[in-house]
Order: structure tokens, then C-alpha cells, then sequence
């Protein structure tokens, strides 16, 4: 049969969520109401680090109304990592478990401390205010310096002789000292690097109840439901298949920030449910949310380079140091994202990394969108590109002599099939007007004003193998009435799976997008590790392209034996059944026939995950306004390559969504803390989250180098546009105000303040 | 490996719903409640037959709280078979379509008008009194014989032009002529048999809704989630895959009443919640119940059967006259049964069945517990009895002299594997003491009391394959934890699959039961077509053990690799992972190594279901009081052949309440009509269902005849109970008065008058 063009990939449908959405009707974890459900609220610390002496909750349980009352002294005493996916993961990456649900002591402003069910949240939320606890204070630390001081606090006394957490991450290629040593020039600098928050729209919420199965049901907003599953049965020695954990079946926005766990609102729940034997649901405050959920990693991270006359790059040593907060959570594996991400963009024949993270009295860090890229690629990249000043080499020259072709050694631990980053940067080269802008230019009629172009790289993974466990599945059902089920437990989170991974089915079947009904975010589903690592349509993928593929096979056998013809002679295709390329009947007279004769297309595909690198070059074009220190993002070029953009319009909002978040990161966003430990940014008043106003154009260009092991030669896309936004933007800065900037956010302040140093 | 006897098949294990259902915690449709939920009831018709020719709603509509009315003038005139599980089944046994939800002309007492959804049961019942209809009356005609008179009312103008439903059942095998001719004997008679019914715990229910995933979720007690959600696909062109239907798990017994729809619960629910965009639950109350679901089929059937001298059966004709009711339901295929259940126990050289059902203005007549088997077998074995003693033989010797042997030809449309018809006879004949009690026997110190035995024999299928559609599957997942979680479609309503198919799951696994839990009647799963035709273990259990193989299959193939062995030397037993007969690690323990490997053990199986009979030879011991007329069931050895007894204690269960029914059917349970054509008996306190107080002692006796298409040997026991309780009391009563009882059920009015008849 000659191959066709697609029918679906690689089409800009609109998403099966959209409607749902726009009007309202899309239920959320925070949604869900059911008959008798008891309402949760959270006692937290309010110091950064306390013993807990006593918890008299006398008061607060006799308040009409009040349910029940959980605390460290009736909760289980088992250890866990509320965001680990990976809970076997080969070292150094293995879960540091060091929560509980509560402690009887806390180690950041925010810290469980107890929580109450009642019949309403109101009464939940003053019977809080009637739990009377005796706190021992004890010294806190808030810096990585702090904690690393030989007389520091430990914060967590049973892990090792130090508030290092887990192992640090060693990575050598070559021998570093000799990549030095031949090489003609170095340039070294050290970057600092803000908490930025997820921000995501639905705070972190659960409900917990025994099901009408028997089974414990838990509606949840985490982005990796059978991971939850998991630790909810290690907590509370429940067997797996005695948990179902499902979204319901939307997740109002994620970026990293509940991967297993949402927080803890889950096993706070489940424990509340037990205790009450009642349905029980929490919903955390926006400023709950800020300060008790994970934010991403603060830190530092030193880059020195070494390259020859003619801008081959030789050798590269990276330290990194981040800032762990109260609890390990990714801060191990964090390490080793920055690792990568740092130094899988060039050839670099002498490499060196050294990682880790420590903990401190601060809210925990964990998995943010873009997970440990922002930092290392902002590193990297200004690195790079001061480099390429050093020898008066354009920037994107240099890059070009150095990044990495198939067929590379590298230092990732799979390899590199497929690149496209040649061509994002060309193509963004051009759409940014590199020629034009390069150079400083004062706006003549305006003398406050500076305007210039930037560029810097990056990339990004498509899942977490081999780093971390990592495997997927997915169930197509073809009913008879022709419509197509597929199942996955993947999390529709607003990344569009729901929409591309039904492209995926619909086009292997030859059956159009409406047939085709997604099943999202529940654990009564094949394994799954969850919506992370960017691995959504590459690993789901793949599953579910394996199992559309294993039912076109029956449905072409089954119609082959009635058409007595080879399938060779047939296609699926635009809902019909193709005999000798003449439509023979549709689709759906062909699944009527096969109920009639007892046959049932169907399949089960599992997916062991492999991996792949994402591309993207950035070029963004500043304005800065000299008096204020303001600095205005006229026009982003966001030049990626996925490999193959499923879905060309969903591919573009979450290049543009990320490329906002990048903008965030590089100019305004930030928590900071004040004297008594407290987080100072704890609402979306005080956190300076950039608008669509804030900013101007941000214009994506898809780049598609075929990806061997991806579906349809897809890669990841999810995390891939947040790293390269800073680098851009300050690579322009640089061009315009001879400034390197080292500390994150370049805030109004800053930039003034770093004006008036230069002058 | 060395093959071990079983570790879980074959255990009397306890319930897996035991507990739930003990404790009252077990769901069922009635006990749904969701937020913001309205009630439903229905508008019956008070007339047999009618046409409706104004429905004025308006009064109704403005009572505060009513949100929204259905009628035949604003749903979907779309025909369908409520109980239909097989809308394309090869002819004769096409689903014939004859019923709307509500349509413009009633045809029996209940049937349904107009349902009102209201913020309470209570509103919607004042609103439905206050809907007024204008009918016209017209003739009704409520037996056979009157509705097939050439001048009867047609009841169905737009079907065939007569009242007969669909087409009528014939079967030939041999020359029946020639039969008769070379029988040196004949017998031959007509029997009649009354409308019984099912008598379930639950009533009809159901609950739809808009669910939180877009699809349109119905909770129902229907036995066939599949089947139904196609045919509200059908009815509200709706894709299947936006519909989901599911038991909220549990369903109230069953016994046939709700293959398909619960009567029409789930269209009137599914119409109301799209009318007024809310969850809509209707339960039917007792007395509708009773009205207004299918009963068991009443009718005659007339039995002519040839013999040599020597007691060889040469010849059997059969014709069978069914009242169908208001529509047509399962009326065709009961004939279909009719036929095989009178035919396929002996072997008959020359046979011939003519049957069909017409419709009346009854109550619709559909399935009931031993599907067509109770009125033939009756009918078969009395006259075989009577052939016996027309020969002077000993009924047993007669019928050991003709029943079919593994290899006979017969007329089922499937091959005879395996009988234990003979050892059922005899263990039977044993337990009963036959040789004691053959003869007539007066209690000389009660000379009012007669006592004496009888015995019968009869047989059922184990699926519905080849008479429908019949096909299957399940999912079995391993839990990275080692607890194993099986999906099925099919359905608990109290047969104890949700037990018995956990324990083929664990039997092949080699886990404990305790580690393994089903998830049954949802349409999230592979297609089933239902708990129906005694088919959920035999069909179901196949699937569950495909499945399970497959998986068992993927675990050695890992193990082998990892021990570095072959998969001959491994086994999976007792929760172990045994190499070399020596146990090596936990099941879980190897599940956890599989999952840091990424790995996961899973799989869908189909299944195409095949058929085979199961067997059963009952023996009563009764006492007569010949002052009153009432007949006590002293005694009831019932043996049974179902290949494999997975749980003992489960089938024994299933035997005993099969046995009550067979009971009630011989000597109490009747549904009479009053001259205005309204059911009489409609309630439990105007049926007489006999309770355990109305029997003596049922002895179950298991035989096992390995039948290679079953799991684990197993066939189908659900329904083999009913049909042989009838004839064994009426072979006794025989035996002590010389009557031939032809019209069931014998109560005592009847039996007085037949001694009366026969002094």
C-alpha cells in the first residue's frame, strides 16, 4: 500500500479539553464535592526549625463540628520522599526519605504541624487556631554557606555526618586538568540563582475516601498518580491494589511541582479519611501553596571554560551548590539535571562536574519546570558567550564550531540520534534579525532607552531513563460502534496530552480525532511514572502508537480474512477500510461486523522508555530603560526542535508558556526570606509573576529533526523553552551595558545598582 | 517442573464481598448519592392496552422543585430491545426492537408513560400524579390463546402480521415420522407453566449523569455494562466511548431481570439527566418491580416421546407456546433454549422442536435464572418418567439406558466433552436412599401424611456462544508492591465472581488470594457481553486465566534471565518465587526488581467463548399432607456436575439458591392477572416465594467431569439448579397419588383438587 501523508500528525486540532475549559465545566481536584466529606486544614510552624515539645489539641477537638485530629503521635512513622517517582532508582539517585507526614519537629516556616478535619472549613480553620503547641526553638539556617559551616544545626540529625543531602554528583570525561592545560584561553565566572516558584493555577489539593470498591480512592492533583499510589501504600501498608489515586480528571497547571505527592495533601487526607472513616478533602491556601509546597532550586553554580585560538572549546569544569531546603526531595537528582543540561550542548572533549545540594530551614526545593536547566544552561551560556567575546568571534559562530552532532561522544548516558539545534539557531538567527540588532544601539530619539539582541542555547530531556525508573503503558480499545477508548495514566495538566496522544491513536487507526476519547490521570490503568521529564508524548506516547499499531494489525488480519486479500492491499484510513486503494466500508460497519463474530480489537502495550535530547536556541531582542532600570522583552525568538511537532499549536503555547516562565526567572521572579525565617513572597501580590503584559512578542519556530525513538519522531517539548530566556536576555544586556550579570533576577534595583558600579 | 496439586482452586475460600456485604457496607445503585442529585419516578399505564392521546404536563411542570419531564414527545424515537446483549446475532435470533422509551401507545399495566425528575422521590411522585393522559382504551388480549386468534388486537402493529415475536424455532435431527414408527411405545403430553419472577433483592435502579471526564456515567444494576452502554449508544447517538456504565460495585441479585437495561431505568435516568444537565436517579419501588420487569416466560409445551420395548428412546417431539408479553425481550431465544434443554440430555435419534412466543398485554417476558430450562425439563423428565413406568422400569435404569455420552451426536450446535450425568445419578441415588423410599410409602402413624421420593435430571450451557454473541476479556496487572489487580466487565451480583476469578488470578500467579483484587462491572474494560447464560466463570474465568498465564509467562521469562536458568526449572507458588524447588525470593520482592528495571507484568486478554453443558440430577424426598394439599420438601439432594468446583462452598451456595427457586416454581410462585389485565401478585406478600422455612434440607453434591474448554476443567453453574427441582417433586408425586401434574405450580388448592379428581 502506498504511504500516505498524515491525516492527523502534525495538525493543528483544536484540544479535547478546550471546550471543557473555556466554559468552566473542566472539574479539578478543587471541584469535587461528595455527599458527607469532611473539610481539612493544616497546622503549620511558624518558626524555621523547632522541636515540637507538646500538642494539646483538647480544645480544638471538642469545637462542634470537629472530626478528627491527626498529628506525628497518631499518624504512621514511616519515612518517605512526597515527590520521589523512583523510589528504586540505581545511585546516586535514590529517594532520600526523611519526611513524615508530621515530625515532632519542624524545619521550615510552613512545616506540617498537625491538621484537623471538620465539617466545614471554617471550623476546620478555628479549631487550627485552638491547637496549642509548645515549641522548642532552634537555630536555623537559611543559606547553603549557613549549612555548611562545621558548627551549622543539623536539620535532619539521622542522615549523614553533615546537611549535605544524599551523595554529590561526580562527572569526568577526558582528564579536565590536561583539557586546561592545552587549552589557549579559559574564562571562569560564578552565577547566583533566585527560589522561583511554579506558580501554578489550582493550588495543591486532595480528597481522600474509602470507595464505594472498598478500595481507598484518592482524587488528587499530582502529575504522576501511580507514583502517589506507591507511597501512599509504603506510608500506610496498603496493598497498591487496595489505592486507586486519580485526577479528576484535570490538573490546573503542575510544572514539577507534584510529581508523586501534591505537597502533602494526600497522605494528610488519606490519614484524616482513615481516622474519620468519612471522605476528606484539603484545599491549600494560595499562601499555603507558596510557602509549603516545593519551589525551585536557589544556588550557585561556577563554570570555567577553556578553548583554543579558534574557539573550539577544550575543557569545562562545573560546580554547582544548591540549596536544598528542609527536605531532599529532587536535590539529589537535581544535580545531575544540571550536570547534564551544562554539559551535553557542545563537544567537550575534558569535562568535570561536581554537584550537590544541602539542606537548610527553607521550604523545600524540588521539581520546577525545566527541571535543573535554568541555572546550568544560564551558566553555560554566559559562559560561552563571553568566551566568544574573548576572541571577538560572534556568538552563534562559536556555538556552531562546538555543538554537538549525531554520532558525538558525549556525556549522556544514551545517545544522540537526532539534533536540530543547527537549524534553530540559523532560523532564529534570521527571524530575530541578528545582523541588524547585534551591535549596541542607542535608540537616537529616545537617549534613555538601549535596545539589542541576545542568543543563547539549550536542550532538554524526553523522559527520565536511565536516570530514574521509567516506564509506561497504554490500553486502545476499539469499541463496536467504531469509537476508539485509549487509556493511559498520564496527566492532562495543560500540556495537551489528552488531545496529541489521541492524534496518535486516531492516526494509526485512519479514524478521525472525534472517534478517538482519551482516558486520563487514574491508576486503574497500565504503570505509569506520571506527567515529568517532559515524557508525556514521547514515552505515552510511543505506548500508546505500540498498542494503536498491535490493534490496526488485528483489525487489518480480521479484514484481510474477509476480503481474502493480503493486508498488504489495505489501509485504514480517514475512517474507512481501503481495499486496493478503493474505500470499502467504513470504519465503523468493519467494528459492527467483528462484534458479530466475537472479535474485539485491543491491546495493552508496555514501553520501557528510552531517551532523547530536545533543542532549542533563543533570541531575544531588549529594550532597557536606563533611568529605571527596567528591562522590557520587545520580541523572543523561540526556535525549537521536537523532532516532530505533533500538534504545531500546542507545541507553540507551551513554547510560549515556558518562554514566559524563562522571562519570570530572568527579570523579576523570586522568594526571598526575611529575619525570622519567614518567605517573604507568599502571594501573587508580592511575587512578581510576569503578565502577557509584561513582555512583547514571543515568536516560536518549529524545528523537526526526525527523532529515531520517538513516536512519529517526536521528543519532549514540556520543559524544554524555560533555560535559554535568561542567557538570551543577558547576553543582550551584556552586548549593551558591558555587564555580566552573575545573580538572578536582573530586577530594576539590580540593574541600576550594577549601572551605577560600571559607570 | 513437578506439577503441584492446587494451592487456591478448589478451596472453599471465603467471599471477597463477604465482609462488605455482612457489614452493610457494600454499595449498591440504590445507596448512590451524588451532589446536587434529583429523583425520578415513572408514569405507568393503568390500562392493559391503550392509546395515549394527550399527556398534559403543565400542572406537573410548575410544582416547585420538579426540574424536568420526559414523554414519548420529547425523547429519542429510537426502537430497541431493553435486554438485548446481542443486537446483531446470527438469525433466528436477531434482538427484535420493539420498545421506545416512552412511546404513544401503552401495551401492558406499567408500562411506562412519562417520568418527572424532582428535587425529591417525593415531589416526583406528587408531580407525577398531577400529569394527566387522555387514552384510548383498546381490546387487550393476556394469554396465547387469545392472542392468537385471527381476530385478536395486534399488539405490535408494525411487526409481522400476526402477534407472534419474531420468527419461530424449529430443530430437526433424524425422521421424525420414521421415529414414531419404529417406537413400539409412545407418551405423550401437554404441560402448563405460570409467569415467575426473579424476585432479585435489589429493584431496578439507576443514575446518570454528566461525569467529571465529559462522558455521560450511568451507575445501574444492570448485569451487561457493556451491552448496555450500546444500546444507549444506539438510543441517544451517543459514541460508546461517551458513555460509561458501570455497578457502583454491587448489584442486588439479578437472576436475569437485567441483562441489558434494568427494565428501563437506565434510558429514563440517562434521558432526564441530559434534559435538565443533572445527575438523575431513579429506583423502582417493589410493586414496579414486580409490574413493570420481565418475568420468567408462562406457556405450554407438549412433549411426544417414542420407545422400544427395551426402553431406547427413538423419538421426541416437542412444541413449545410461550407468552411473550408486551415485547419481546428475550422471547425468540427462549424457544432457542427451550429446545436445547429439552433435547440435548438423551439421546434421541429422531427429534423435532417447533416453538415461539406471541405477544399479550402481560408484563413483558424475558430471562429468569436457568434460562428456558425449567418449563422443557419439566416437561422432558415427566414424560420420561412416564415412559419409565410404561415400561415398568426404574426411572433411574431408564434414563441410564438413554442419557448422551461424551462423543454422541446430538442437536447443540457444540461438541459433548464431558458429562458426570451418570455420577450425578448415582451419588445422588445414594444420598437420597432411593431404594428405600422408590416405592409409595404411607407414615403408618400419620396416615394424612404421604412420603415418597421422585427424582429428575436436566442440564444448562455455560455461555451464550453460539446462539449470540459471546465474547470476553480481562486485564491483569502486577503492582510494582506484588498485589495483583484483574479487571473484568463481568458482573458481582451475588454468583461470587469477584472471589472466583481472584482465585484463578492467584492460583496462577501462585500468590495468595489475599494479594490479588478484582475490579468487576465497569465498561472501562475489555468488552464482555455480561453475567448472563451461566457464563461469568466459564467465559470470564478463561480470560482471567489467559491473562494471568500470560503474565505468569512474563515473570518466569525474567526471573530465568536474572537466575540465569530456564524457565522449566522455576515455578511461582505460595506467594514465592521457587528456582530449582528451593525458594529463592518473595513474589514481591522480585515484583520491586522489576520495577527498578522498568519493567512491568501486565496483560489484556480476549476471549472468544465457546460453550459447554453442565449437568445435574436431583432427588426430593417430599411429605404430602393429603388434608390440606401442601406438599413439604423434606429432602433435596441435588448433584451436580460443573467440570471444576473453583469454591466449593460458593457453588454449594449457588446450588441451594437455585434449588429455592426450582421450589417456589413446583409448588408456590405464580403471577395472575385480574379481569382488568393488572398483575394480582405484586408484592412479597402476594407472591409466594418459598423462604428456607418452607423446605427441608438441601444436600448439594459437587461432581467434577473435567471439561478441557473450561478454566481449570470448570463449566457453568449459575442456573443448572432450577430446572430439575419441578419434575423431581412431581416424579415423587407421581409415585405416591398416580397424578400426573401438568400445570405448575402445585399448590395446595390445586393438589386437593386433583385427589379430589382422581378418587
Amino acid at each position: 500500500m502506498k504511504k500516505q501523508a498524515y491525516q492527523v500528525i502534525g495538525k493543528s486540532l483544536p484540544r479535547s479539553d478546550a471546550y471543557d475549559k473555556v466554559t468552566g465545566k473542566a472539574r479539578y481536584t478543587v471541584d469535587v464535592e461528595v455527599p458527607g466529606m469532611l473539610h481539612a486544614k493544616v497546622l503549620r510552624s511558624p518558626y524555621p526549625h523547632a522541636k515540637v515539645v507538646r500538642i494539646d489539641v483538647d480544645r480544638a477537638k471538642s469545637l462542634p463540628g470537629v472530626a478528627g485530629i491527626v498529628t506525628w503521635e497518631n499518624t504512621p512513622r514511616v519515612l518517605f520522599n512526597a515527590t520521589s517517582t523512583h523510589t528504586q532508582s540505581p545511585p546516586p539517585f535514590e529517594a532520600v526519605k526523611d519526611q513524615y507526614i508530621f515530625d515532632n519537629k519542624v524545619r521550615y516556616v510552613g512545616d506540617e504541624v498537625a491538621a484537623v478535619a471538620a465539617t466545614s472549613p471554617e471550623i476546620a480553620e478555628e479549631a487550627i487556631r485552638l491547637i496549642k503547641v509548645d515549641y522548642k526553638i532552634l537555630p536555623a539556617v537559611m543559606t547553603v554557606e549557613e549549612a555548611e559551616e562545621t558548627s551549622a544545626p543539623r536539620i535532619h540529625e539521622d542522615k549523614n555526618n553533615s546537611n549535605m543531602i544524599g551523595s554529590p554528583i561526580e562527572n569526568n570525561m577526558g582528564d579536565i586538568q590536561e583539557g586546561f592545560k592545552c587549552s589557549a584561553h579559559t574564562v571562569e565566572c560564578t552565577y547566583t540563582f533566585p527560589v522561583q516558584k511554579q506558580c501554578q493555577l489550582e493550588p495543591q489539593a486532595a480528597l481522600a475516601m474509602k470507595a464505594e470498591d472498598g478500595r481507598m480512592m484518592v482524587y488528587s492533583t499530582t502529575q504522576a498518580p501511580h507514583p502517589t499510589r506507591k507511597i501512599l501504600s509504603d506510608i500506610f501498608s496498603l496493598p497498591m491494589n487496595q489505592i486507586r489515586v486519580a485526577n479528576p480528571p484535570y490538573v490546573g497547571g503542575a510544572f514539577g511541582v507534584r510529581i508523586g505527592f501534591s505537597a502533602k495533601a494526600e497522605p494528610i487526607a488519606v490519614a484524616l479519611a482513615l481516622l474519620t472513616e468519612k471522605p476528606v478533602k484539603i484545599v491549600y491556601s494560595r499562601d499555603e501553596d507558596f510557602i509549603a509546597s516545593e519551589t525551585r532550586h536557589a544556588g550557585t553554580i561556577r563554570v570555567k571554560l577553556g578553548f583554543s585560538d579558534d574557539g573550539i572549546i577544550q575543557a569545562a569544569d562545573v560546580e554547582s551548590r544548591m540549596n536544598g531546603g528542609a527536605y531532599a526531595s529532587w536535590s539529589v537528582d537535581v544535580n545531575g539535571a544540571i550536570n547534564s543540561r551544562a554539559l551535553t550542548i557542545y563537544r567537550i572533549p575534558h569535562l568535570h562536574f561536581h554537584g550537590y545540594s544541602v539542606y537548610t530551614n527553607t521550604t523545600l526545593a524540588g521539581a520546577a519546570r525545566g527541571f535543573g536547566a535554568p541555572a546550568p544552561t544560564y551558566a553555560m551560556e554566559m559562559t560561552v558567550d563571553k568566551a566568544a567575546r574573548t576572541l571577538n568571534m560572534d556568538p552563534i559562530a562559536f556555538r556552531l564550531k562546538n555543538i554537538i552532532q549525531v554520532g558525538d561522544a558525549w556525556s549522556a548516558p544514551f545517545p544522540c540520534r537526532s539534533t536540530g539545534l543547527k537549524e534553530c539557531m540559523e532560523r532564529g538567527k534570521k527571524r530575530i534579525g541578528w545582523d541588524d540588532f547585534s551591535k549596541k544601539s542607542y535608540d537616537s530619539n529616545h537617549p534613555r532607552y538601549l535596545r539589542g539582541v541576545g542568543m543563547a542555547v539549550g536542550n532538554h530531556i524526553s523522559s527520565a531513563f536511565p536516570f530514574q525508573t521509567d516506564y509506561t503503558g497504554a490500553n486502545v480499545y476499539v469499541l463496536p460502534d467504531g469509537s476508539v477508548q485509549v487509556e493511559t495514566a498520564l496527566v492532562e495538566m495543560g500540556t495537551g496530552v489528552k488531545t496529541t496522544l489521541g492524534q496518535i491513536a486516531a492516526e494509526v487507526l485512519g479514524v478521525p480525532m472525534e472517534s478517538v476519547w482519551v482516558k486520563i490521570g487514574d491508576t486503574d490503568s497500565s504503570y505509569d511514572i506520571g506527567g515529568q521529564a517532559s515524557r508525556s508524548l514521547y514515552a505515552g506516547g510511543s505506548a500508546v502508537k505500540k498498542a494503536a499499531e498491535a490493534v490496526r494489525e488485528q483489525i487489518l488480519a480480521y479484514v484481510a480474512l474477509k476480503q481474502d486479500c493480503t493486508v498488504d492491499n489495505l489501509d485504514l484510513r480517514d475512517g474507512w477500510i481501503w481495499v486496493h486503494n478503493e474505500k470499502a466500508m467504513p470504519f465503523s460497519e468493519m467494528t459492527q461486523d467483528a462484534d458479530y463474530h466475537n472479535v474485539q480489537f485491543s491491546r495493552l502495550e508496555k514501553h520501557k522508555t528510552d531517551n532523547a535530547l530536545s533543542w532549542h536556541a533563543h533570541f531575544a531582542r531588549i529594550k532597557i530603560d536606563t533611568w529605571t532600570g527596567k528591562i522590557f522583552v520587545e520580541k523572543l525568538v523561540a526556535a525549537h526542535d521536537m523532532g516532530k511537532a505533533i500538534n504545531p499549536q500546542i507545541v507553540e503555547g507551551v513554547i510560549e508558556g515556558g518562554v514566559s516562565m524563562g522571562i519570570g526567572y530572568a527579570l523579576s521572579e523570586e522568594i526571598t526570606y526575611d529575619h525570622h525565617g519567614k518567605q517573604i513572597q507568599d502571594s501573587y501580590h508580592k511575587y512578581m509573576l510576569p503578565t502577557s503584559m509584561d513582555y512583547g512578542e514571543i515568536e516560536p519556530i518549529i524545528v523537526e529533526a526526525h527523532e529515531p525513538s520517538g513516536p512519529f519522531g517526536a521528543r519532549g517539548i514540556g520543559e524544554n523553552s524555560v533555560a535559554a530566556v535568561a542567557p538570551a536576555i543577558m547576553c543582550a544586556v551584556r552586548n549593551l551595558l558591558g555587564i555580566d550579570v552573575t545573580e538572578l533576577p536582573l530586577t530594576p534595583e539590580r540593574l541600576l545598582k550594577q549601572i551605577a558600579l560600571n559607570k
